[in-house]
């Protein structure tokens, strides 16, 4: 079911403009063209708004914000938000500084945002004001677990009730969630943790998803997690014993470039609750 | 034929400054070591001109310019001038924003360029102020095929006239030229256009190229395209089935960095017109 | 001996904090995960000194410094001092511009580095002013070589006695040192030389090491310059005669991620002098 969400990425081939870290931008453009996008970065202020014009989706991750980069995160998202594009916020180390959260907090108190994508210590630390953000991963006592499974999903819920957005949260268990629907998700490999930017690419490629299916934000953002999770799968059984985490890098992002609609309806391990 | 300007660049080493975009600035460092260059990079317009001065070439990308890397650009670009050093202009996304026009308009009016390199649409905003530039892809509509050749090529020698300057215009056929000579070059897969910075990487490559052939610089920078085409085709055949965008990535500097002057002579599929 | 080195770092996971190029930095991230650490990276001056006081340990690279990002150094280095975290200075071109050697004394000056980690020409241009910086490069009539061995290790161990840090000067022939005891390392292959940013990546690896070996400060750096080379070694031995310098990159950094101790132990060879 949820391959079609990717298919039709693949056929809209929809332009994302990105305002993203310089740790993993060029993983970032290579996944959006992977799954069938068309990748854009600018970070400049007089540059934005007509870069985003030109674009359908918006991609704004705050993990090596500066002055200059954050107005343009502002110009852009209110650009984008007029335009009625998707957009998206990866607030990476939120909890971990206070430009960081405050920063969050701003965009998201100004800007409506289609998808907020993080990892469970940075949605908590804008939802609930809590988290232990442990830099720019999750702390492993804030990690949704089968254990506290319910309250999590009613937590993320709540946050998309809140917010009028779909939130996705990732980590080992993912969950991807409007106020009434949660995707539950089990793809992935802990491996893909030793990778920088798995999280990074992830909010570039769900942005690619989301702008090519506006009327199914939460399916394709779920389809998205789903194929990010089947990527690390496959990727992983194809490494020689000498291949470590930098070729896992590729062979993930490989393995997206050759993903078929079929391929995600088959591997795609998910329940809805 | 074409095959010695490589090898002159193994001899020569030239170190290429480059002002270029975060998105695809690690391959273009790679490509220029791999081809027999020394990159070094610096945008702070405190630093630009003191870097340049050690330098034989100069690689200007606007893909991700700011007000301060501008200043940068105009800085370097002076500088290098004056010591008569190569000069390349990538004016990635010209034609996307006004900010990206007006500043490789601003650059081409104050700077005299050895090598203007982009995409077809690129060089339709800077040459005759239209072309209908997709984000930082060319528009299909503007593409060079066999149909229209003769009208590009008259095109881009004009172009070419009016500005002093080789003109490299790359896509599925590309197009090198001064007012007199246009090398009509047929290298390269399709597939490259689904990996992030391949035009980020020829400029850098051309430029070691034109710095290292200074009384040659239409061959050089048609050697560089060759280059650059051929080693799409070898990293190409090398794909296992489940290796995509991103290993195809590597393998191309890969082959770049394997190429030597007699195999670039066998490979280089071009005319000249 | 210095396997436990790296053993200590995968059991204490310790978090860096980087203040680094643009150019190499995904490999930089990659290369800590691959070691064991978790990076962050951030140099906007508002965010720096939140940022480093929930880290262990600095990683200052000047490889695209800007005016921005050279205030973020200093507050994030004042910061990190206070908190005696460990602190390491890369100080790439230093001799080639005023900003950059001029910068790095800056630091030097306010700061107390735990690790000064660099190219030759680099540690001379800050040692004894001069040192002719081909670039990023070390000059060659700067080198290492078995004939001036026993006049560098004492440059260096007199520049260690002078500033108190450990010195790591790479090269051809590695040296590490205090003001009393200098390692002399023969790892690693000549290939690396053609991947931009191996010092870069070995600058982040080795704070992760000194930061969860405070006790052990110079044998640390020197088992992350044993690991880096060792790295350089295995990978190369795993290339296929079609993959080049930017497979090699990959094959580096796995290597890291696989090595062991015991492994780090066998093939690690140096000398104390």
């Amino acid at each position: 079911m949820l391959g079609k969400y990717l298919d039709i990425v693949r056929e809209k081939t929809p332009l994302v403009h990105n305002i993203t870290n310089y740790v993993t931008v060029n993983d970032v453009a290579n996944v959006i063209l992977a799954c069938g996008g068309s990748p854009i970065m600018s970070d400049e202020p007089e540059d934005v708004e007509d870069i985003t014009s030109i674009c359908g989706g918006l991609n704004i991750n705050i993990g090596t914000l500066n002055q200059s980069s954050i107005r343009g995160m502002h110009l852009a998202g209110k650009k984008a938000q007029e335009l009625h594009h998707a957009i998206l916020l990866d607030p990476v180390g939120a909890g971990a500084s206070r430009l960081r959260t405050g920063t969050a907090a701003d965009l998201l108190g100004k800007i409506h945002f289609t998808v907020i994508r993080g990892n469970i210590s940075e949605i908590k630390a804008l939802g609930i004001g809590t988290g232990t953000t442990k830099g720019v991963d999750a702390d492993a006592a804030d990690a949704v677990t089968e254990e506290n499974l319910d309250s999590m999903i009613c937590f993320v819920k709540g946050y998309a009730a809140s917010t009028g957005s779909v939130i996705a949260v990732t980590g080992a268990i993912d969950l991807v969630a409007d106020s009434e629907r949660c995707f539950v998700i089990r793809n992935g490999k802990p491996q893909m943790g030793k990778i920088t930017g798995t999280g990074c690419q992830l909010s570039g490629m769900m942005t690619a998803f989301i702008t090519a299916n506006p009327d199914n934000v939460l399916e394709a953002a779920a389809a998205a997690v789903c194929a990010m999770g089947l990527a690390g799968e496959i990727g992983y059984s194809h490494l020689a014993e000498y291949e470590g985490n930098s070729t896992y890098r590729n062979r993930i992002i490989d393995a997206i470039s050759l993903m078929t609609g079929e391929q995600l309806d088959k591997g795609a391990k998910y329940e809805i609750r």
